[in-house]
């Protein structure tokens, strides 16, 4: 299994990302190889320093880097030698399994469309995000803003891949789906939802359970939770605030509160698309690094992307 | 002046609300008289149990009920009786200048359609929430789901509308206005904040900075955050929920968290309409039950749905 791991994303690249595979290499016997792709000067003297195992990484010089404000598609074709368009090239040519990222997202996405294909039958990938629920489970909410005009039937694919990724992923048996809405009833909200209700309750590939209301998003009601980019997104960035919120209210060692501070986590996945792909947060730290690695291993060994196929193949 | 309370609207009814009479009455020296709408056998005994001073209360006797799941239309057709028919009626014909409910919902919007007119100019009355700030400020959203589908024009006049309110209500000078939007940029998001925005930026009667990201929502950066009520609704909701989830981490006595109180606030007004209608939380208790009265009082004072329809006549 190897996995391409840029190392020159991130607000703190590349010292987080080397930190973050001294601790998956450290907690995580697997099977990974890890290509780090970046700036062999600036890289290779931290792997030293962390004393890196050298045996399961390898360098992959990548001289350029693509900016945080860069705009994406322009970069990429200007920056072949820069560590997203080096990833890239390493996933779609079959030389790795995963390609993982806490860089210009907007690049991350872009090299997505262009070199990895969207599986036959998804209508649009989407990107996801992780929800902590109150009782300790995990709940998956998406679209996050990769599509922040959608149509239901995109809506009613989002489910199946949220689906997937919550039996695969997260480990739930059978992920209960809920449509966020104004209201719990069939017939209520905007027309998007309204339109996308009936399909989901026809979906034979999804368990639909109804309508989730804002006031039930931290609560263990749904496994998966759709919506558009639009509001998905801002719930998003409101629900990353909340570990500002708490830590200016001196609260934020509660581990509840903790399981907001989206720096711990491990990105997200690109969903609908032919290989694993990993888009992390800019303020990523170690901790997320190595939860990136690791939630790639896992989308390789479950083999999701296939099972995404064999899931529209059967549409 | 002369406000009309619905004695049977919410959870606690008549109970919170003739507690609440009480709050106010205590606190505040104000001009008001109290009509009490509500079953005359219910409401007289607990105001009598309360010693509520019967100089500034009148009892309007209304013996139906419209309860909080009965079809809107149908149950204020049947129900001529119910105090939420009678209030309207207090309210249309002139006998009062305000009307608040705590009750059915729907029931009051429906109401407030059919009886109160639309000032000339606004497309779609819209309601609105307030913002509990880090700071201590306060912030006004809307639309909070009375209009689910927007238009980019809406949009546009909510900005005006929630103005409006943050000066008058508030208490804010020039009041700043955000966008809801995914992203920082012009040009970033769905296809209505991408419309919406130039609209906003050529508007001259609003104080328009930007768009407003979900991180930002409870920073100070903006008085008023305009969105679709269908985005409204649900953050509306899960910041409803912020103070279940302090209560559950043992956090709720907070001052800040506090804040996410709901049951403490005084309702949503209508805005948008030609006289005021404020509208309750089913859960208001006796604090929320005061601070409506509080805010019909300043509206009225400040006399907002004329300074709305001076605001629309120059459009």
């Amino acid at each position: 299994m190897n996995i391409a791991l840029d190392m020159m994303g991130g607000d703190f690249a590349p010292l987080e990302a080397v930190k973050g595979l001294q601790l998956y290499l450290a907690s995580n016997s697997g099977p990974a190889t890890i290509f780090c792709i970046g700036d062999e000067s600036l890289v290779q003297p931290l792997l030293e320093e962390y004393q890196i195992n050298m045996s399961s990484v390898k360098v992959i010089h990548a001289p350029e880097v693509i900016g945080y404000h860069e705009p994406p598609t322009r970069a990429l074709k200007e920056k072949p030698r820069s560590s997203i368009a080096v990833g890239f090239h390493l996933l779609s040519s079959g030389k790795v399994d995963a390609f993982l990222s806490a860089g210009n997202t907007g690049a991350m996405l872009v090299g997505t469309m262009y070199t990895i294909k969207t599986i036959e039958g998804v209508l649009r990938p989407t990107i996801s995000t992780v929800v902590p629920k109150l009782n300790g489970n995990t709940g998956v909410l998406l679209d996050v803003g990769l599509n922040v005009d959608c149509k239901p039937e995109q809506l009613n694919q989002f489910a199946v891949l949220g689906s997937l990724y919550a039996q695969y992923i997260h480990n739930v048996d059978n992920p209960r789906v809920g449509l966020l809405n104004v209201g719990e009833e069939e017939g209520k909200g905007n027309s998007l939802a309204q339109t996308t209700y009936p399909l989901l309750k026809e979906n034979s590939k999804v368990n639909f359970i109804g309508n989730i209301e804002g006031r039930d998003f931290f609560h263990d009601k749904v496994d998966v939770t759709v919506c558009d980019g639009f509001t998905g997104n801002v719930i998003l960035k409101m629900a990353e605030s909340f570990f500002d919120l708490a830590e200016h209210r001196n609260v934020s060692n509660d581990p509840y509160f903790h399981r907001f501070h989206y720096e711990n986590y491990g990105g997200t996945p690109v969903l609908g698309v032919a290989k694993p792909v990993i888009i992390g947060h800019g303020i990523s730290n170690d901790k997320a690094f190595k939860n990136m690695i690791i939630t790639a291993e896992k989308m390789i060994e479950c083999d999701l992307c296939n099972k995404i196929k064999e899931s529209f193949v059967t549409a």
